[in-house]
């Protein structure tokens, strides 16, 4: 008995300290080390806490201990902050706030000549753009995989496109085609990244032209855009892009075909009405005026057609840009379009390529539509009518293969690797989670507020993992501390792995508004520690010709101003004092020659506005003219040694 | 027997889901809700995460459930980014970034008129300025313990100081005395938050003058800006505010006296070598050149002196502003110099008032001074010597208390609620432990990787709270997954209530790099939810006369242009289409005539670079030229309802 009662024993004995007793049972460690390690028990610290078993092993299941890497990390858009957020899972920390379309000083961004450019190539019409409403960052994909390339995303305000690269976390390229004004299904790739795809939201006269509102009929326009992305060269090619015409329906989300819908995209939409506001004028508000049909309209778009009649020359150009006429796009076959219910928003394929699932915000359905049928009647030509811009309309019955009764206010749908999708229910405030194959709800948990994106695991490629939902929450209110007015959003990380689903964490995001993110393996991810060769430029992607050397430093007059050729290592600049005149056009050259990782310096000169943030290895350029006299600190913005502050020196402006 | 054993069995039994026995042990729910609940026990989960014990109670210190809210708030500076970083503890979730110096769009802060003129504010000579270094957040205090009120920060980059109202957490002014070029050790309160206290760092000649450098000596000068602060107004008064001339020594950090060295600010500096660069002149680099003494100077400042020598005319003026000269400082006993060793760096005054703790960077010692034996001296008139500026110098031996060997590279020092001090070693790499009675280490703490600034709970005032200490760390390397070569810093929570201290979390900081911070209990903040009366205006903290009514929204052409007064409630504008012509100066009134918590809306122009962000009753006016062209759609940038895509309108601009 003693030797098998002693353990039994002891184990009742930790009972009292009940981390140790699971230690014991879990053979890791001392009983005797639960006091010292922690200075409680996990008994003592759920009563201290007042935590729930639940929320024992929801902690568990995400604490994530120092030094340790997440699995997955998601890359969320960051509403109109204009950046991007990278949060690590399932830790739910966030790892970096990436400078994208607004100015940001940490990173230098906007700041240094190239990223300026880089910048400046989203004015749009001439017009500076200091910030951004991102929407939906999607992606690099290969054969429908995420493949830990590229990053893209769009902005709503601006009707742009950014190109984010995953070696850096660097935004390369901002690109506007000034043929639309706005958009919202914007980034979205098909399954090889040949085309980023940018669909308009609120209709304008192409091209930035002018038209009264009243003409809205015929002379407004929406716009689904192409841009052709050249992998080798890591950016857009606006001469290989184009843009499809669209009728003025308020053009909504995007999805790509995958697998048998590969070469299609299907873009849904609101406001068959052609509402356009006027609430001063007589007219319904927009809200009302674009929610009286039962029916909108899910364009479907083969793009691979569309590829050829663009290579065919049979488009218009618009600032520059190639068009394919609506009335060309209708007449060959590139648009077709098939009826959807209540305010549709969201369209998402699923895994197997076939089916396509549309949310409709006053719906209480789901709508799942077969990619087989619609092909079908495409190719039998068979349709119902056209609508008034001459576009064939099929058949809403013959495309369906059914609904799933889901509950109030359905927007997007996401998929795990067992056949389930989940879907959002604003209204109703919670996710769904029901079954692809017999469009049957399993359960639904309920989000802490009103859920409007929510994604998964690799969710949006052919193969997603399941293991993590995160609900995409609009509101916040007594979830956290208050902040003042302005409250910050809830993600809820769910564990999808348990029946019922958990709510592993709750994360409030401190900026931006967050409108969809997507989720990586995060061993696809193999980012440079460092810029190398010394001297590199990131968004040239090459070596400077005109990086700083050590032991080569120098000032030279030249006769289009003084270039400081500045190298930088810990802890000093050299040269440390830069002498120019007042009115002097200057060239700062600056290179930081470290190549240890994390050796990051910044160089700043006070009261001339200039943060440079150079990561070990690169090289920033910065131009400016030298309008006022005086001295005026330069130092490293980095706590870079225990002599940063000495790292340190003077621009001097005689007068 | 049966009675008292069978629960003994029962928890052996459950000690394979240890979880659930640990709970049984506790009281909370039945073993059976722990598969349930979470899919695992605690055993299971830390076999199957690899966690240790001590990772089970970090993890469980650390958890905060869904909708719970955390013990204290942690504001951080934001380093270069501009901003200020609000952390909730212990669950070290980002709640908040509150723009500050930079302009950032989900705030819509610097996008309105009135944000746009608290950022003028900031302007250098007339120089815009898009950026700031923040270094040192100052809560404000009331007889030396933090009153929830207001949050001052300093920035390094443009010797400015900013004021942030903690009933809605924005900024609410910017100012610069344009005196000096450079400051560090700000910002910092006196114990009744009269003073705001703004050390410069970087000698140069006042008011923005040129001299070159070569006449450091003689024409670069240091100063310490007096900021007095307007509680009723919530403003700082600059006519009330005063410079102290100082010598060109490196000034570093600050802090203020509380209890009986009330009236005293504590000024630290480095360089009484007097270097500056010129590493290419043939002068050593600023790192050595200012490294070759052993002791430099702390500066103590009699600041109610100072205030009656101002009162009484004794000021010079420079820039308009009031300096008080070096010579008058000096000569009337406003400014003494005690010597302090090493790279002085770091001076805390401990919550007894008397002890004054200096690090030095180059030692393996912090000092601690007695004001007693400082002001006694003082008193006395007893000097060694004087510098070379004529300041009285002190006795290092007279006015220690004694000197505690810690370790390599002691930096700053905060303390707890039982007589400890804890000092960041930053070539350690830990955090020391020590006593302040005896001056003996106790223990240390590692952390990764670089401790610069340390903070605990309510460390700064009169009254800390011990319970928790955040290292704010300068390099990450592999703690966090990569994210390029620019990396996250690394903040530590470490629970000072156990012996050993125990590291509870690493938070990876996902924007800037913080300097330093100040935590504060939750319950001293009372912010508002909403603003109100509807049409407040955050700036002018009143309700605006411009503000938009309800059924009194209108379009008025005047001589000076468009008056558009706009309301907005989910899910429109009224009105929701505006007409102008190409050249109109438009001023846009537009006020969220919500009430309801957290039911922001967003105001954007496309293209016209416009976004403002109106919380619950909030009004902002913009005023823009409508110099392009076109049509323009108008929306709202928060997801605010089902119908938030529909909330939209058109600005048309006739050519």
């Amino acid at each position: 008995m003693m030797p098998r009662s002693r353990p039994l024993l002891a184990r009742a004995g930790w009972l009292v300290a009940g981390l140790a007793a699971a230690a014991c049972s879990s053979g890791s460690g001392n009983p005797g080390a639960a006091q010292t390690a922690g200075g409680g028990a996990v008994a003592d610290l759920m009563k201290a806490r007042g935590l729930s078993e639940a929320d024992v092993t929801a902690a568990l299941k995400t604490y994530t201990p120092t030094g340790r890497h997440d699995e997955y990390l998601l890359f969320g858009s960051g509403g109109h902050s204009g950046q991007v957020v990278v949060i690590g899972l399932p830790s739910m920390r966030i790892l970096k706030y990436i400078g994208v379309f607004t100015p940001e000083p940490w990173q230098g961004w906007g700041f240094d000549d190239a990223s300026k450019a880089v910048l400046a190539g989203g004015n749009r019409h001439g017009k500076e753009q200091t910030w951004a409403d991102t929407h939906h960052p999607a992606l690099s994909e290969t054969k429908g995989d995420y493949d830990g390339q590229y990053l893209f995303i769009g902005d709503k305000a601006g009707a742009r496109v950014a190109v984010i690269d995953l070696k850096d976390f660097t935004t390369k390229q901002i690109i506007s085609s000034h043929v639309i004004e706005s958009d919202h299904g914007a980034a979205f790739v098909t399954p090889n990244t040949e085309y980023i795809v940018e669909g308009s939201q609120y209709p304008a006269p192409l091209g930035g032209e002018y038209a009264d509102v009243s003409q809205f009929k015929e002379k407004y326009r929406g716009g689904a855009v192409f841009w052709k992305f050249d992998r080798d060269k890591g950016r857009i090619d606006p001469a290989k892009s184009f843009v499809i015409e669209l009728p003025p329906y308020v053009q909504d989300l995007s999805d790509a075909g995958k697998l048998g819908s590969e070469g299609f995209v299907f873009m849904n939409s609101i406001n068959t009405e052609l509402a356009y506001g006027g609430n001063m004028e007589g007219n319904p508000p927009m809200e009302s005026g674009m929610s009286q049909n039962d029916m909108d309209y899910l364009h479907v778009i083969d793009w691979k057609k569309a590829e050829e009649l663009v290579a065919a020359g049979k488009t218009k150009e618009v600032k520059g840009f190639k068009v394919l006429p609506l009335e060309v796009a209708a007449a060959e076959g590139v648009l077709h379009f098939v009826p959807e219910p209540k305010s549709p928003h969201g369209v998402d394929v699923a895994p197997n390529g076939d089916d396509i699932v549309v949310g409709g915000k006053l719906d209480t359905h789901a709508t799942v539509y077969s990619f087989k049928k619609i092909k079908a009647l495409i190719d039998a030509k068979k349709y119902t009518s056209k609508d008034p811009y001459g576009v064939p309309v099929l058949s809403f019955e013959e495309t369906i293969r059914g609904q799933a009764e889901l509950g109030l206010g359905p927007l997007h749908t996401v998929y795990d690797d067992k056949g389930f999708a989940y879907t959002s229910l604003f209204l109703e405030t919670v996710v769904a989670k029901w079954s692809l194959a017999d469009l049957k709800v399993v359960e639904k948990i309920s989000s802490s507020y009103n859920v409007g994106h929510l994604t998964a695991a690799e969710g949006d490629t052919v193969s997603p993992d399941g293991r993590y939902l995160v609900a995409m929450n609009k509101w916040a209110l007594d979830r956290f501390n208050p902040v003042g007015p302005l409250l910050p959003q809830n993600f809820q990380l769910v564990d999808l792995t348990t029946q019922p689903m958990q709510l592993l964490y709750d994360l409030p995001i401190p900026l931006g508004e967050p409108h969809y993110a997507q989720i990586i393996k995060a061993d696809k991810l193999k980012p440079h520690d460092i810029y190398s060769p010394i001297g590199y430029d990131p968004i040239a992607d090459a070596k400077s010709p005109d990086a700083a050397e050590g032991g080569k430093e120098r000032v030279e007059r030249r006769p289009d101003g003084v270039h400081v050729y500045m190298t930088l290592i810990r802890s000093h600049f050299t040269p440390d004092i830069i002498r120019v005149k007042q009115g002097d056009k200057v060239f700062m050259h600056v290179t930081n020659i470290e190549q240890a990782h994390d050796a990051t310096h910044g160089f700043a000169i006070d009261s001339y506005n200039i943060n440079l943030s150079l990561e070990p290895g690169e090289h920033n350029d910065v131009t400016f003219v030298a309008d006022r006299p005086g001295v005026f600190p330069l130092y490293c913005t980095e706590f870079c040694s225990a002599l940063h502050l000495e790292m340190a020196g003077y621009l001097l402006v005689e007068p």
